[in-house]
């Protein structure tokens, strides 16, 4: 990616740290005419907010959506469509609470990137992750709102399907569950509520954290989308995933599973359906062959690590150079995978109509 | 990516399909002053070569790399001397066999990008698996064995981990033993050779092929290349890989294994080592904290999918929309993923040294 | 360029139309540790900004700069510090005068973008000229402000050295005399004040406009900037200016003079200097030779069309296919190419700030 | 421009030196299905060769080009169709005649590059130019000829208008005259024939060189190219005319000249026509109004200086810091605008078809 700016046609450019002033993105090359209200993006903004539950950040932030520019208002006083410049939004920290950091401003957190800021830069803004901190998603987020409106018929879904070493049982899948309130962690499967509810209470008293695997799944997405290879549909997917913070792994359809297995259990078999039309039998290779999209659901995967910021005291050194012990207080999430979910949505999102403009551009087709 | 091109400072754009004329690569970007001789790249070439071992396809490519641009040579005769203009490499093809494509051109093997190439650009050149052939990955070993020339101190190696159900002892590790010309498969393990030769006769005479997964390792590479977010030089490692024909997953560090493990088993504690410098105590991270290398060395690993290429007969379809049944003639790796092993070493040492020249342009560190 | 961003290292995006909320840019990839305070950007937004004096737009816009993300606040509480993140800075657009835009909503006038805009985007924010509005413009001086700081010792100034038919005497140039406060017209020719005064009262009260021709300055820019070809110092010089709107022809050096004089006029001759340094005899280069700069200053002119919102009646159709007689009221500038001047020079500032970190990326020279 | 690539969705890329093997371009994004043959490309090529007429340089060039990827043949084994994926072209260099280099090798030609490639890369190929060769731009032709085929319709032409102080007669105005075997010079004045040869005869005896102005016209663009603002079509013209070897000037329109004359005479007034469609009473723009086409033709200039390598000596130092006086023998081109016909016409041909491809992406429209 070139720095903080991300897509070829539908380009993304994000800004602003945990707790400056504010956060927002751009949003350039968006289609125009594309109909949207501010409601839309502040509900898809709100499925990551924190304090919606004791299993996330008690930080509270409105995270409410400002769209400054790239639209006309429609006569209705709330549509908004888009002119074809660039859509920026802002989003402003609120809850910037005041407190000591000086402590952290002096020591390496194993596991952030504390140490590797100031090797890089020899100046960090230490408050709350800077940059890195997981407020930044927040501007993917409404990016992502945007991107889905660009594909016609697209449906972007994502669900936690492991946390630690608990995983979901797949066969109770529902897709409905997950904006149950009932349902915290965006699992799919209802059953496991509990028991993610249990053993993350758990891992929180013990001043821990533990990490998710998350899937995204795409409908809707026509054929034809990506390249051989080099701007693979799947390349641009992974990129866009791994560029999240904490993200440490990412897959495509059956992924490292596919590495196991022979090339007869791996192809998906093709037949001609009653509609004439081409059915795929499974979808091992997740909506992706050779870099392109099949017409299947696109389906991908991605591993968020554990959260750094722990109670537990690790070893570390401080800018001094001298031996310390670190404990992180604070209110961090003992899961941040859990509210990557909406996050992982909106990067497969953009990635899907970024390529849809650039199938469209080079060939003329959809 | 942009199109066939990857890397912002450090930039390789590869052309090329199986049964054309030749196919190649330019480096543009490249630091003035690097010597090199042809034999050096020729050598990374070589390792990547079919047609060494019954394990990989016979067909036969000498695989000479033309270097056309871009250097003075030396006094010597034989070193190559970048003179800060584009570096075109050029690899022709002879065993282009003459052969009747009739089948290929008409049905859809599974697995293959038969059919997405249909959809999204309504033409296709079936002979040998065009652009997405493993013959264009000859274009990124020879830019990756000028990248590994940017950092200076720098080594990139592979190894081949697992094959199918597989998988090496890391406890016997050896990196020497992979170049032994007893070691077909790029295995560090001694010992998993006879295992994997077994194994791998047994998928072929079966008609059958199966997957690997490679883990590269990148050593002296400085602290600071990266950025927190977006450019994330976990992110640019992945997509590279992810832009290899036939990989469905990466990973760094401990990857996919850090979401199923609590922070503090997670971190990598840090001491102040006798020379005082920073020492890590472990390297779960791969070298890599907040997308920003550690100094520590850079782990990645990638799952490349079994051949979809097999003798074994599978359900598909025609351009004409009738069912048919697809059996794979041809000489085809049964594992695909051993001849990987160089091309991952290369699409790593591309990312780095891209990050290198980044970082400094942006800091005028290192 | 790339949408609405430019620059490779040193990167900005601007957003924001004329009648929306607000409008600002993103400057990505700014190295870290560049020290600066909210006054040095106000300063250089104060001098492109409308109202001062009867020959610019009675638009009155405080244009006061936010600065949103990107910097640590030294402990002067008014010294920032860049820390190699995105800096994001917002202007508010406060004079949005309530007005009855009936009329240009419904006519294209001549020399104006509404009937392309109509054409491409199929929509349009009729209000005050949209995105190409010269409200923009704030944005990239913001920009410049920061840009000018990433060069050690280089200093860009720009001046008008002609308005329609009336032209400055060169020799009488003073660069003192730009800033001077009898000045409106950024000339570097006292002589010419009152000249251009009653010309454009002339002009102004005819209900007509002119253009003009800017000259910048970049003095203190180092040799070795630029490429040969495709990635010229001057080249994307020129392609920043002439991305300003109303900008219709840009040189270099002696520019179009070069095409009319012979080689050995043209050349600039060389000898070593006292100090053992090169020296150039001239500057027809502009200092760039080869698309390099050669230490020399760094000299580019630019031609800004008169204002295309006029009084006096033109021939024009409207959205329904109708012949129509369009006259502009409004608070137009009767020279838009006045404000054009630090523009110019915020423009070129960035472009040779991009080329610096560039030539220390592959190079790591300076 | 990043680097040797240039162009977002119809991108090119450039290789190659004037005394090294082979030089070339990658064309990547090519839409598919686009037929051409070699012979098409070739004619274009020939048009720039050098050789033909007393008065370019007398270096022998074939310039035969070779098409190695991205084409499929068709049934006639004459007609290539685009696949979609990177077509390379390449043309070797047989002429590189032998010959001592030893004083260009250590002297600064003024008005060279040589001082500034030094100054940047601390290394230099001195033969003939190196990377900013006159010979390079045959990659452009090449390239060119492709993007002549991506907009339906369009034909791209250009001429010479002036050489030193002589200038055509526009009255005279005669496409098809260009063409012509008595028109060595790319003039559409077949009256200004006799006054070239004769001026351009004494320049030569004079061991002097000149300098020239190109038009290129492009008919048939669609309207709705191109952005307001930084993706404006002539902002991109003009980077890419700027781009070329020895060009310091570039105008859309009536260029300069816009900035000498009033609002009401430099807008191009519109009437309905009597097929209900617009009519543009005039082209003062150029063909581009907001940076987006007007459906009116293309119109821009550029000012070629003149050629540095003279025979008359110049002042300059050599490599070691000393002064010398510089005489440069050798087959140079007394007036190197001539042959930049072809290649004006290839870059604005380029800048175009990414624009088509650009605005097919982000609207769907044509």
């Amino acid at each position: 990616m070139s720095h903080n700016t991300f897509g070829h046609l539908f380009r993304v450019t994000t800004w602003g740290e945990s707790h400056g002033t504010a956060l927002g993105c751009v949003v350039d090359g968006c289609p125009p005419g594309i109909r949207f209200t501010q409601a839309e993006i502040q509900s898809e903004l709100d499925k990551r907010r924190p304090g919606q539950s004791r299993f996330v950040t008690q930080r509270r932030e409105p995270d409410e959506v400002k769209i400054l520019s790239g639209f006309v208002m429609d006569e209705d006083g709330e549509t908004m469509i888009t002119t074809g410049t660039p859509v920026s939004m802002m989003i402003e920290n609120v809850d910037q609470r005041s407190k000591d950091y000086g402590e952290i401003a002096r020591q390496y957190r194993p596991g952030h990137a504390d140490y590797t800021y100031d090797v890089k830069y020899g100046i960090r803004d230490h408050r709350g992750g800077g940059r890195s901190s997981a407020r930044e998603t927040a501007a993917r987020v409404a990016a992502g709102a945007l991107a889905r409106k660009v594909v016609p018929g697209m449906v972007v879904r994502g669900a936690l399907i492991s946390m630690g070493v608990k995983e979901i049982d797949r066969s109770r899948w529902n897709w409905n569950f997950i904006d149950d309130p009932e349902n915290p962690f965006f699992t799919p499967d209802p059953g496991s509520v509990q028991v993610f509810a249990d053993y993350l209470d758990g891992i929180r008293k013990a001043g821990s954290s533990v990490g998710a695997v998350i899937e995204i799944v795409a409908d809707g997405v026509p054929a034809g989308l990506g390249a051989p290879i080099y701007a693979k549909l799947d390349q641009d997917i992974c990129s866009n995933l791994m560029s999240i913070n904490a993200v440490k792994g990412v897959e495509i359809g059956n992924g490292f599973w596919a590495a196991r297995i022979t090339g007869e259990d791996n192809a998906d078999e093709m037949r001609i359906g009653n509609d004439g039309k081409p059915v795929f039998l499974s979808n091992n290779a997740g909506g992706i062959l050779g870099g392109i999209s099949t017409g299947q659901a696109i389906v991908a995967r991605f591993a968020v690590k554990p959260t750094s910021s722990i109670l537990t005291p690790r070893q570390s050194i401080d800018v001094d150079g001298k031996d310390v012990e670190v404990r992180t207080k604070g209110r961090h999430d003992p899961c941040v995978g859990i509210r990557a979910v909406p996050i992982g949505e909106a990067m497969i999102a953009c990635a899907i109509a970024d390529h849809y403009l650039r199938h469209r551009g080079q060939t003329g087709r959809v």
